[in-house]
């Protein structure tokens, strides 16, 4: 079992924005990097760009890590039947961006494979292997959601993969994570595109003329890839119901002050979400705009 | 009456992100630029800094344009009160973020006014002269909303203004603007406030940690200035109310088809929304990530 992963012969399942951009970002810290896609053509393609040396399942000899960048639902499918396509032991990481049930899927999986979870806390609107880029996951947080079954060695080659691509390690437990991406991640998907679809229901053209730059960042969301999205949305209902209820409460109670013309209970409500808002972010504020 | 910009002493009442702003922007294209804050120091660090000539109200000689660059609220005191600080002759612009009721404030102003009501669709979530810059307004929409009383003489001026910042300009009447302004801008503020109060409910300080560019973008209006956002809340209070029920529906209906594991349902949804969204903004696709 190797556990440097400078020595490891890795291999990335899924060559889209996530899955090419961490085999651009990985290519100088690893021995090997193979590679497979749903898509033939992206597997050709991926290797004629250098980003990868080969095929996953042609490749030569025995990969030591496993990496699945795919859809939720994929990722799942995957888990249940790698096993089977790959002989031998090997770490099996995923970059999925619900948690709870691909570590639960993990823990079915044969004792010579040692699973660990994680989540790069980035993205794209755009997808695919065009819109991969090596600098994607730098300074960017990388949730691991390690098992009670992930083995030390595996939890060291997880930590030098984040390092090696320049993110910023964060451990929690897969539950902890689907909570939190639920708030920051998948609830912002839903009211951007109940924004998109409040703004076509205004029923004026004019909506799209005047749109400006604080209708397009509150929006971005809703051009993510609705594959993707739908898997989020089934794997961590639990979660994303939860974070719906509270933002729907929160919205009665703007409507309630705004209809009932509280303007102080208002300002105090305006006001202490702009101070929470006011100071996350700060390193980025030159560049929000 | 003056009928060139580049003749006519140019007065700007509000030396904030705005009205700096369009200091700067307008510097080279008129033959004065005097100005006005209810700060002292922000009309004295304008002048020193050459943003403005001198302070509107000490300015010698008359002035022929009036621009209100401050929030709705503080507009609407001005309209009533400025011709009994200015005498004579001139055209009254505003920049305001809602458009009917002041516009409404400008049919009663005297003859010797010639109102139009205008606002840029632009902003940044921080305020202040400091945040002033000249290119704020270039290839962004500037709305001009005219009422009936509104004299050619100023729809021109209002048009060379527009062009002399860079802005492109589109016109309509404050109602439908302030309809559009309530869909495109008003409830994005709404929802971000929301997402943010949401976050913080979720009870786990690993919110803010694991927070990224979607939550990012999608809250940074809520970091808006609160008087601006209040007035103009207040002001477009039909508008705003109207928008945020649609959204509400739509944020139910995203409830239900996901409580109901409706995939299909739910995909078609996300699917149209997509869409639109990727329609949008194209010309900016480079720049957002």
């Amino acid at each position: 079992m190797r556990e440097r992963l400078a020595e490891c012969r890795v291999g990335i399942i899924g060559l889209g924005l996530m899955g090419g951009s961490l085999a651009l970002a990985l290519r100088d810290h690893c021995a090997s990097i193979a590679g497979h896609d749903v898509d033939p053509g992206t597997v050709a393609a991926a290797i004629e760009r250098g980003m990868i040396d080969d095929d996953l399942f042609a490749a030569p000899g025995a990969i030591d890590v496993v990496i699945l960048a795919a859809p939720v639902g994929a990722i799942l499918d995957l888990i249940s039947h790698l096993p089977d396509r790959l002989p031998g032991f090997f770490h099996l990481l995923d970059l999925g961006s619900s948690k709870a049930r691909i570590v639960e899927a993990m823990r079915q999986l044969p004792d010579r494979v040692s699973p660990l979870g994680g989540h790069p806390m980035c993205g794209k609107e755009t997808s695919g292997l065009d819109a991969a880029e090596r600098d994607l996951f730098r300074d960017r947080v990388f949730a691991l959601t390690p098992l009670d079954r992930t083995r030390p060695e595996t939890l060291r080659i997880g930590r030098q993969m984040v390092d090696a691509i320049g993110a910023r390690m964060v451990m929690l437990d897969a539950d902890r994570h689907d909570r939190i991406a639920a708030a920051i991640s998948h609830l912002p998907y839903l009211t951007a595109v109940a924004l998109m679809q409040a703004a076509a229901q205004a029923g004026d053209e004019g909506v799209w003329t005047l749109a400006a730059s604080g209708f397009r960042d509150s929006t971005r969301l809703a051009a993510s890839d609705v594959t993707m999205m739908l898997d989020i949305l089934a794997s961590n209902r639990r979660a994303v119901l939860d974070a719906l209820a509270r933002v729907q409460v929160t919205l009665d109670q703007l409507r309630d002050l705004i209809e009932g013309g509280d303007m102080e209970g208002l300002r105090a409500m305006l006001d202490e979400n702009r101070s929470r808002r006011a100071g996350l972010f700060r390193s980025d504020s030159a560049q929000v705009s």
